[in-house]
């Protein structure tokens, strides 16, 4: 069927409307009439070829929420009406030991990615949420509880997956001293998962502005990484450090941060990570480590505990018109936390 | 009391033989007869300043087996012809959170070395065992039991705790998949114990020629490291590397080896990280981390465990005399795989 959508053509194209073919059910598919659609910098960086790989026409949009439409003959978990979410991956190998681990972020033989990915059956380009409608296999859609906001709860499927997974595997919770390095989208939601898992929470900063949000968040303690008294008045009084930074970054003074068997998680830098003096990791057992998204399983988990706990993303809604405009914004971090698309603002298709 | 050394006297001195003091004996303090000591890479960069914190006199050493000689009047654990060893830490704060669990190796106010330290007491500097004598205080001496050799039992003291602390530390046992990086004096033990703890053990080395040795000393496998095929072919197929390589390198081939969840060690080298692509370390979960030798508890844990299931190092005996040669040997990898100095070959002091 033809589903309006909006995707960039070329690298310097910008975002435009087009149209874009779902396919017709397969027996496990679920069509699922978007609602709403989460911005992540992926998006951007899809859109405008940073990473080298696009294959365009790309429509990006990896955090998705919507209602069934319609449902395969052979499925058995949804139903029409029913309310649902799609992350990052909508497909994956299903057999490797990643696969049948609930790891389908780490699937040996390479997932499918819910854009610019290749449909495993068909060979089809995948396109992803900043659409009309998406077709996707019932062991990666996602239920979206009662009582979770709809719109907020389109961050949780990259940002919040993103962050809750490593709080979990490293096993977070009371007594755990939690540092989240980056006030973003991927960092605010470390925040307050790690608060509302029971930690004790410090916002780590570069601009002092900062300090009243990360405050309003929920975060324990604030510190000012410029600050080189409070950093080194800081060192050893972490378990677990959560680096949320986008962007390249030297990661020694985090380090220093580290308890013994401490461990620096790095979620949002994917770049070369600066030479780092080892000293820092064999004296005290330390570890740099890095985390991609999440399972389904784990994804599930995360929309559980935040409708029990009423743990919700920030988020400012856009109209489909405004992307343009939102990524660049997104650009500057003039966002607080995470744009949503409220896709009843997408023009039906031509 | 005097007492009969080897040390340097200036980085280009070579080792020679001088007369140290040795303090009179504390409460706690145990007077040890020293019988064996192991040599390690740190006692060639120590008395050369090749990390340029060296004082001189320098007297290296801090593989330590011997037999009490005498005690104070407060030691309980050990008593006059006991066998016993003193390993690289000789005090530390005793109260921080790290001291007070065992980990002494990583003291927060900062350990005593068994040389080129300072004693916490009186302030003097601490020599090694390169000596006829050492005194050390009961809680840092540790037991040589009954069914362990004597000399084999020296470079367990260094090589043999750097490499069994990671080993327990990321619980390596029956059905983790390790790979040991670098077979020498470190990374022969780390084969050694890990086939012992139950392990499936495969040496990763860069040098045909080793693959012999490898398999003599248990490794279930051999990896040239050079092989590019055999490399690719050992994607994701470890649960932990431990990297005892103890020169500046770039571990990136390394993390591709690591399945999920995997996290490779560095034990050997000292020196700054070459930066790698952190999408090694998000693409599966993988973390790169370090550890120092061991703290006491640990230590005596090793002992009693290479006594119990006769772990033994391989070792070439030489004299006192024959440490500068060794010294040069040592550099060129030309040893299997510790050299432990029989100490009866130390005239007495001047």
């Amino acid at each position: 069927m033809s589903t309006a959508a909006w995707g960039a053509t070329a690298p310097d194209s910008g975002m435009a409307p087009l149209t874009i073919e779902r396919r017709p059910l397969r027996d496990e598919d679920v069509a699922i009439q978007i609602t709403h659609c989460g911005v992540c910098h992926s998006d951007l960086h899809t859109a405008r070829n940073d990473w080298g790989r696009t294959k365009y026409p790309a429509v990006p949009g990896h955090e998705i929420v919507g209602i069934v439409r319609a449902v395969g003959a052979g499925v058995t978990k949804f139903a029409v009406g029913d309310r649902v979410a799609v992350g990052t991956v909508i497909d994956s190998c299903r057999t490797c030991d990643a696969c049948t681990h609930g790891d389908e972020q780490y699937c040996e033989v390479g997932n499918t990615g819910t854009y610019n990915g290749t449909d495993r059956i068909d060979g089809s380009p995948t396109y992803g949420g900043y659409s009309a409608d998406i077709v996707v296999a019932e062991p990666y859609v996602l239920r979206v509880p009662d009582n979770l906001d709809m719109a907020a709860a389109a961050p949780l499927l990259c940002a919040g997956a993103t962050t809750w997974s490593p709080l979990r595997h490293w096993k977070v919770g009371p007594g755990t001293r939690v540092a989240v390095i980056g006030l973003g989208g991927l960092g605010h939601l470390g925040v307050k998962f790690a608060k509302a898992l029971g930690a004790h929470v410090t916002m780590i900063t570069g601009s002092p502005s900062k300090i009243p949000d990360a405050e309003l968040l929920g975060a324990d303690e604030v510190l000012l990484s410029s600050d080189k008294d409070a950093m080194r008045a800081a060192a050893r009084k972490f378990d677990f450090v959560l680096d949320t930074v986008p962007v390249r970054h030297d990661v020694t003074k985090y380090l220093f941060l580290l308890d013994r068997n401490g461990t620096l998680c790095i979620v949002g830098m994917i770049d070369m990570m600066p030479e780092l003096h080892t000293g820092l990791l064999l004296g005290g057992r330390r570890a740099v480590s890095g985390s991609g998204v999440a399972g389904i399983p784990e994804t599930q988990e995360m929309l559980d505990f935040c409708a029990e706990h009423q743990v919700l993303p920030e988020i400012e809604m856009i109209r489909m018109d405004e992307i343009n405009h939102a990524f660049e914004r997104m650009e500057r971090a003039d966002v607080k936390y995470r744009f949503v698309i409220d896709m009843a603002t997408l023009a039906p298709a031509a």
